[in-house]
């Protein structure tokens, strides 16, 4: 429930687990601070503003203020640490449900966030950005990072497949072969090892955040994965690319895929019932579906549709 | 909340890694099947069964029946692979929450379960062993396991420390030293190394299972920790050892501690709000106190009293 969501950000380790990740912490760090002309004199909405930093980005680049909104009882850290940094003046907080509380002003120029889950859309957290986006931004505002994207590679790495598989087969003595279903329907949130990538990727969703509604975010989809060599593919990857291009005089992005450097999204792994034997070359094509799950809002449900057969993922 | 306790171990993945973790399971099987004496015959309560895995053991050291109860959804595999094992004739399950459910059976024999949390009481599912063992253990049967014991240890390892702690001085410009006492505060589940280990461990808590009760597991007591080299302490660190003993022929124990090999309980490590200097053969002196969180009754608080001092953390 929303309740556990939301305390679960209470606690400080997440968010120094997030800070930490420099990857992404210092990408909206470049962004904002190497991009000042967006943020001068410009009244800033931060959704989900947890320890504040981003928040405190945008005064240093020259807002004139920034609200910054979250849920979590996180917030009064933040209030102690934009007091500690003589911020106060300029960013204001508010705590609370977005989507329930008024706002000290009715219209912002910009609203930055950092709303990407597992798979990007794990958590949901968007939703909350397009109904602040909808609700608060003026015309002609940019919401940042402005696009996203999530792609697919395929995976060749049979030594964990078999392992993962076989494990079941002999468990302290047992048989426990009907697990090996329902664990590989469970996406597995890990890092893939670049070695064992066997395909270009292929980009199955672009979400321009500006534009883009909530309907849109459940989505179907074909994709064609080109292999680039001969391998047996065990398990399709997926993660997301985040880009902050519009109006900016410096562009920055970043990449969570299994070939850019480590963050704390890791990749989303989806392991096949059956591994698929692919030549150089050779171009592997179905269909993807993502949809949040009926039963709990903040995870998703994936399909795809390959080589004949239906796969069905959980990402919790 | 509740359903959020029991969903988590709706997850497939949750099971894979405990039964993964040898040192626990392992433990359990050789306790079972190298004293098939205890259960040639009897009536068996398994208390949050997961898998099965340890209903199944009981089943094949000769047990007459065994009731496995869990609440959680792995409940359906477990069902699975009971019968995968041909062991349906012996092995009766039963979804629920224990406290809710009318068993088969009025009375067992004995009970087994994992139990087991983070600083051993973490979760607080022995309350749940201890509530079926006041209503369904047979006078004379036995709850395994049936000693458990909390220990500390001191830990010396600045180079952790000081990392932890300057980190809040400079957050990509920012100063954020409010963070460094919430932060401390939540108490780590992480390995500690042995090497930083600086004092014999104390005991602090000694459970046996088969005739403490619930009010006994909130407990206030002082300890003592000898050093065994000269450093800075910088951390106590919390463990549980899990005893199987009484009527084995083979007792049979584990100890989750910073000597022993790793499990998926790590360690409990209370960071220090100062480091304190001790020499060889000193003795640290102090005061601990665990109790189950009043807004959360999952989540333990625990205090320490040393050096003239007060620490309270959370173990959530």
């Amino acid at each position: 429930d929303d309740n556990a969501y939301f305390d679960s950000y209470a606690h400080h380790s997440i968010h120094l687990d997030m800070l930490k990740d420099s990857i992404r912490t210092a990408s909206y760090r470049d962004f904002i601070l190497q991009n000042q002309n967006i943020f001068k004199n410009k009244v800033v909405l931060d959704v989900g503003c947890g320890t504040g930093i981003l928040s405190m980005f945008a005064a240093k680049a020259g807002a004139k203020q920034v609200i910054a909104v979250d849920q979590s009882e996180i917030i009064y850290q933040a209030m102690d640490i934009v007091r500690e940094n003589k911020l106060e003046d300029k960013i204001t907080f508010v705590k609370g449900r977005l989507e329930d509380k008024e706002l000290p002003v009715d219209k912002v120029d910009i609203i930055i966030s950092e709303w990407m889950g597992y798979f990007l859309l794990f958590e949901s957290m968007l939703d909350t950005v397009l109904y602040a986006r909808d609700k608060h931004l003026v015309e002609g505002g940019v919401v940042y990072p402005d696009l996203t994207t999530i792609s697919l590679v395929a995976l060749g790495d049979m030594d964990t497949y078999t392992e993962k598989v076989k494990y079941w087969d002999n468990v302290y003595g047992f048989k426990m072969s009907c697990m090996r279903t329902p664990l590989l329907e469970e996406a597995s949130v890990s890092y893939a090892s670049s070695e064992h990538v066997m395909s270009e990727p292929a980009m199955i969703k672009c979400i321009d955040v500006t534009s883009t509604n909530v309907r849109d975010l459940d989505f179907t989809t074909d994709f064609k994965l080109v292999m680039s060599r001969t391998d047996t593919c065990t398990a399709l990857v997926g993660y997301f690319d985040v880009i902050f291009e519009r109006n900016c005089t410096k562009t920055v992005m970043f990449s969570t895929g299994p070939r850019a450097p480590d963050t704390h999204w890791k990749q989303t792994v989806f392991y096949l019932k059956k591994p698929i034997e692919l030549s150089e070359g050779e171009v592997l094509t179905g269909r993807i579906s993502c949809r949040k799950d009926p039963d709990d809002c903040r995870s998703l449900i994936v399909t795809f549709d390959i080589e004949g057969e239906t796969l069905t993922y959980y990402v919790r």
